[in-house]
């Protein structure tokens, strides 16, 4: 039987190592490493280095996520077979990375993985100076909760995840307000409780007394109807379909997951204890939905989303020219009238980083100044310094949950 | 803002794709796979077809466990770059698998992942026919909750999986029994719910009245005291340290996990109605857990677990021949007075699968004969054609769940 230890022995080896005295400039293992393991390592000017054993390779790169920098980088072999790389300093916050060897993109076996660009992907998680409203803190924790519920949109099965907030079971006749909040193009359900870390810094803010206790749903944002074929074709038709596929998303929201979460949770059911967010894709799914369902929405937030005026459920052809922004005809006239809006909508929250693209910025931008010109109330947040990223996206969830349901 | 479209729309890409009309003996995409991705490919028999486009790869050959057969299996690089293999028929059930590309364990990016081996690592779900005890079937479903609890023993935050049972929100004066259920070397926490599907399992088992509605603790299976050095050192030196490991993770299951279970979730907190069980080293850790504290639980299960009749809290030096089975002294005595032990003792559940290695076969069928002869009464098990695999550990719990509570 000594042989069987060394099967338990062996293989949990890979979980556990010892952790040797480290040098002034020595890297730390980062967060997001599998238990254990050494590499990506950060140095504390967020230089990364990345090494990989791989004696028989001939190329090997690592790539990644805007805030590692100007990537790939080429990784150089050493005398043992590992090949190795230090980047210069990154962005604080999570990067999506893999590294290309041989001239496939593969992930790194000593880094979890995170599903984005429509598949598992390493991420590294880069700590920021000072920062800590997404950290594990020593406070009151909710939970996540995995909700399967039967969509009648789909006729299939369908995986929310729900953030119950602190003391939700103790406290069972109290009733919670809920925020809706969607992942990016390529990401899933997974992604604002794994890259996002929402569920830490609600429980950070509640515990703060900054936000009210909510109840988040983050649900997958692909939905196709029964039978329907998968967006497929030229260009054209790539438009046509998204805009298709936001509206079997925009069915399920509505007639599936908005009255499964009513009924499974102890939600106040109404529009002024409602809301809906979310990033990029999100964000243009949460303007779309939420600005043709303002009975059942008083608070809207779109993270680094792109702004389509002409994207509503009556207009499904191709834009031609989409700019400048015309708050009158945006949306389906959803801001035609000022007031009305102001009166109805709680709260309009757009956001952007200032490292992201000129296209989202000046989209964005475009949008909240015609808006504001118009004299359609809204908040605007710029994140200091970060990308099309997951860092963006915490920080304006951390601005934008305590405003809420206020 | 048409590029906008574009960057959305490219990344959507790959998480549909069409599907095109499949010929007789085509290879269907495995459940395992990333949405849209066609690679692997399961045939009828179960052969699979594993597939990776590596044009500027000199050698790729795919890996993984038992089920899978006897691989390594060479790959051929076809005309286009891409190489691809056809395996013989598989066992069914999950199994984990890698590339090795050049040399380098990779994992599929046409796959998900799953935490085994210390590492995310690829598994494909290979579909046993006419079972489907496992499946997501039109029945009430449980939720699957992250609870985070502080843990004494360890001085960190740690994550436990809780599933609760259909209608525990509902019925908020209907208190569960609990059953504690661990994965085995090298997994995690995420382990019975992603590769086991115990959720489904227990879902599908409640719905048709054979299993009790039950909350189900999946914890993570390592601890270390604080301060305490991780194993490391030589042959004899990790055997200590293992057992050393098991009585960190003794103390977090009855000083942490059990009252945390007890104050947050709706428990009959009695040893009547508390079972622990375990896969593999899940299931060293429960005979060593479980048989010390008779006084907290009723019911044990040992899913393929090594028998180690030596280990115990008062025994840790390195064991120089454990067998054959003594039921008077293996674990510190327990079972020395069989009628005290049939008395206490509603359930002592031992399995195996009939493809597991020898070592493991007959480490616990020895058990189980010797156990029987001393007339301890016992549940055994086992799995007819499965190996050290998960497919025999779903087996495992759909047998012993029925068996809980009654």
């Amino acid at each position: 039987m000594k042989d069987l230890f060394w099967i338990a022995a062996i293989a949990l080896l890979g979980l556990w190592s010892s952790t040797p005295a480290r040098a002034e400039d020595e890297a730390m293992p980062a967060a997001s490493n599998v238990p254990g393991a050494q590499s990506p390592g950060i140095h504390a000017d967020r230089r990364i280095t990345f090494s990989l054993k791989a004696p028989d390779a001939t190329s090997l790169q690592v790539a990644g996520g805007d805030g590692l920098g100007m990537g790939p980088f080429p990784m150089t072999k050493g005398t043992d077979g590992t090949w190795s790389v230090t980047t210069p300093p990154s962005v604080p916050g999570f990067h999506y990375y893999w590294f290309v060897l041989n001239g496939v993109a593969v992930n790194d076996p000593a880094s979890e993985t995170y599903f984005g660009y429509g598949k598992e992907t390493s991420g590294i998680e880069v700590p920021e100076a000072g920062t800590d409203f997404y950290a594990i803190q020593k406070v009151p924790h909710g939970e996540v909760r995995a909700k399967l519920y039967l969509s009648k949109t789909t006729g299939e099965w369908r995986r929310a995840f729900v953030y119950t907030p602190p003391g939700y079971d103790e406290h069972s006749s109290t009733r919670y307000p809920v925020l809706i909040l969607q992942h990016g193009s390529g990401e899933d359900e997974t992604g604002w409780t794994r890259q996002g870390r929402a569920q830490f810094i609600l429980d950070n803010l509640i515990a703060a007394g900054k936000a009210r206790p909510m109840i988040v749903v983050m649900d997958r944002g692909y939905a196709l109807r029964p039978g329907a074929a998968p967006p497929s074709g030229g260009s054209s038709a790539w438009l046509q379909n998204l805009r298709l596929a936001f509206t079997s998303f925009e069915d399920v929201v509505i007639r599936d997951l908005i009255p499964v979460i009513d009924a499974s949770y102890r939600t106040i059911p109404d529009r002024e204890h409602r809301a809906m967010a979310g990033l990029s894709m999100g964000g243009m799914q949460t303007l779309f939905i939420a600005l043709q369902h303002l009975d059942l929405f008083a608070y809207i937030g779109s993270f680094s989303g792109p702004i389509v005026p002409s994207l509503t459920a009556g207009n499904l052809t191709a834009d031609s020219n989409p700019e400048p922004f015309d708050s009158k005809t945006a949306y389906g006239g959803a801001f035609a009238d000022p007031s009305t809006f102001n009166q109805r909508v709680k709260l309009l929250w757009l956001g952007v980083g200032s490292a992201e693209s000129d296209q989202f910025r000046s989209g964005i931008g475009g949008a909240v100044a015609a808006l504001r010109k118009a004299g359609v109330r809204l908040e605007y947040f710029e994140s200091s310094g970060t990308a099309h990223e997951w860092q963006t996206w915490r920080r304006d969830l951390n601005d934008f949950a305590p405003r809420l349901f206020r």
